[in-house]
């Protein structure tokens, strides 16, 4: 996937006010400005609708938030991978925390995604299913505590949890990549995050709904990226 | 709805090869031509990730496949009404066949739908659920049988049932507007449904699929009208 | 239904730990005795697993607390109205506040119920979706505001949806019976219940929480038979 | 878990017609009496409102079909693995093919039912789901394709398939039984089984819909322990 390098921030937008339409492209564009000025890997996962508009206008890697595991077909009102290719995402997050897929599914988007050349960030939720997902050898599984998840405490004040999630996906393949992400907001988290062997992370209020977007992402990208 | 006008055939591009970005674009700026030659009211409801580049070319109502029942916040991957209202869609189907919903989403659905101005087309699949659905009040009730969807046997070919659901909805609520669906394929088709009292049809691989996509439109769009 | 007479308690016994098996059945010989001893109509939903032991043990209805709605086949895991109805129970609740369905499942249930006279008690969450459920007959629909449920505050403290709901489903359909429930916890809010026209009332913790169940529900049975 | 031996014969009774009640229960004496005779290690899996009765009358392990990764709780309509081991089952099949379930479901289903020495036996659908499922440790992963299930031509006729499954399930972990299954329904089935390395086979109409299922299971029970 060239696209994608790491260390990376990924920048959730979920379904915030803040991110719909020409609003979110704002958002989209600090975030390319930042990327431009640090040198830092950072990609954006618009709402589905937004996809194109925002694959238009920046020049950094575009994630959908969700993709359905079906082929073409009769399947009104699922998120075909070759429609959100098309439209030119490279990849998806998958299986994130508020939507979480059956693991036949997971299996299925995964498979179909490398062979269409597809990134996919698998989202997990603990040790154990870091260990299920990178056994699928996914392009990287971002384990998220689902307790943590927009609660602005981060992900690394459970250094032992992370620790441990590290080894289970290197244990279980060593090409997918590990993130962590959950309560993440300041570049500290994110220093951290890397400190602890991380090779990313994923996160969403923490940008979208920051007071001043520009410079918290601005501070995380120079801690990401020293 | 302004934008809405019966008799009406909506046509629905589903997850199929032939609706993706710029191709499915080819396809309805052949249904806006039609819609321009013959005065018929025609909407399309391209997937999701291409809602935006469709309103932007073309003139006819553009409808989402789906949307789900959320307002805004922390809900990744799902189909915001106000994002997808931004985008240019005027509407949505909702509880597809091939996308069932709960009974609480559809009310959900129907009701924000109706504070934010945004058209509903719910689908059912015999009489009784569409009695249940119209006393919900969406904009429209679309019946498919779901045996005939996808089939090429029209739904036209079961006038009892087409003309005891038209009754049923009507008794529920007069401001629902009765169309039928599924196998909707040739422009008797179309009429044979208009005579017996459907306000439209709703159809996908009948065009999308077609040999000849603008001439099966526009011999349905001439049958509706006349 | 010959088994079911109005006004109703029905006792949902949901997966507390107060309600598996021997133990369950304890309340459930208490729900017997006061029934007997005051002339109250009284059901219960024991868990799934405990519906054949329950219906052996007691002379009271026995109801399930979710059934699906397919037929004889290969459904593995899945709740066969047979099956439920072979092991004793009279009926079931469809389609509760933790367990929610598709409203063309909702459809198959009540139908196919009705063909096998199997009862069928469906909840709804507020006014329009109790017209859309009684528009489908089940024999009673019990409108329980989710935010109430288990929350100790009754939903007669909110006299008007509960009456508007009852000229709801009246006006829908007059071979509903109209139940009410979430936050039921006393005899007056049983007795509040009956005066503003309900048939009957759902309730779980209310019962099987109470320190003393059996003195709770022999109040609430005086409050529901005067 | 001292009730389950290796190779084993699980049967799966699913909404079948001929698996309810006392009807099913002959069946399941059937297969206690042929477990008696030949040795063999055979474990039923009755419909849940069934697991009560069988586990009193039958001497041999029943597992239910599906079970919920909830706790004790407001739960309405699941299957609360505590009940369902109280009412005498000693565990259950998991992710069935027609009861797919989300990966963290999955992961808090094994996880919950190891501390409670639970017995989970895990379907997957594939190699690669095998995988994940085996990073897991349930006691047995059950792989079965779905296009097999019910078609009467076995699993077997796809050593390839069988082999790499049992691999991967014996690379992930060295604790998971593989099993197999899917179109199981004669004693060569079974032996080819066991010879390519399986510890055991699933099956459902190869038994239950037999015109004799006595000698069905016998012959296959014969071949597993030869």
């Amino acid at each position: 996937m060239q696209n994608i390098t790491y260390p990376i921030i990924i920048l959730n937008y979920k379904n915030y006010s803040q991110t719909i339409g020409n609003i979110g492209l704002e958002l989209t564009k600090i975030a390319e400005n930042v990327a431009t000025e640090t040198g830092a890997s950072i990609a954006v996962c618009p709402q589905t609708v937004d996809i194109g508009l925002t694959s238009q206008e920046v020049d950094i890697p575009v994630l959908a938030q969700h993709v359905d595991s079906n082929d073409f077909g009769s399947h009104t009102g699922n998120n075909l991978i070759e429609a959100i290719k098309e439209s030119g995402a490279i990849g998806s997050l998958v299986n994130h925390s508020e939507h979480r897929l059956k693991l036949s599914d997971i299996e299925k988007i995964i498979d179909k995604s490398k062979r269409m050349n597809f990134y996919t960030c698998v989202c997990s939720n603990n040790i154990q299913t870091s260990k299920a997902i990178s056994a699928l050898e996914p392009n990287a599984c971002a384990m998220e505590p689902p307790e943590l998840i927009g609660s602005g405490v981060s992900v690394t004040t459970k250094p032992e949890l992370v620790q441990q999630t590290l080894v289970a996906i290197k244990n279980a393949s060593n090409i997918v990549q590990p993130l962590v992400g959950a309560g993440v907001t300041t570049a500290t988290d994110v220093r951290e995050a890397i400190q602890m062997g991380a090779k990313g992370v994923l996160l969403a209020s923490g940008f979208v709904k920051a007071k001043n977007p520009r410079e918290v992402l601005l501070n995380m990208a120079q801690a990401l990226t020293k």
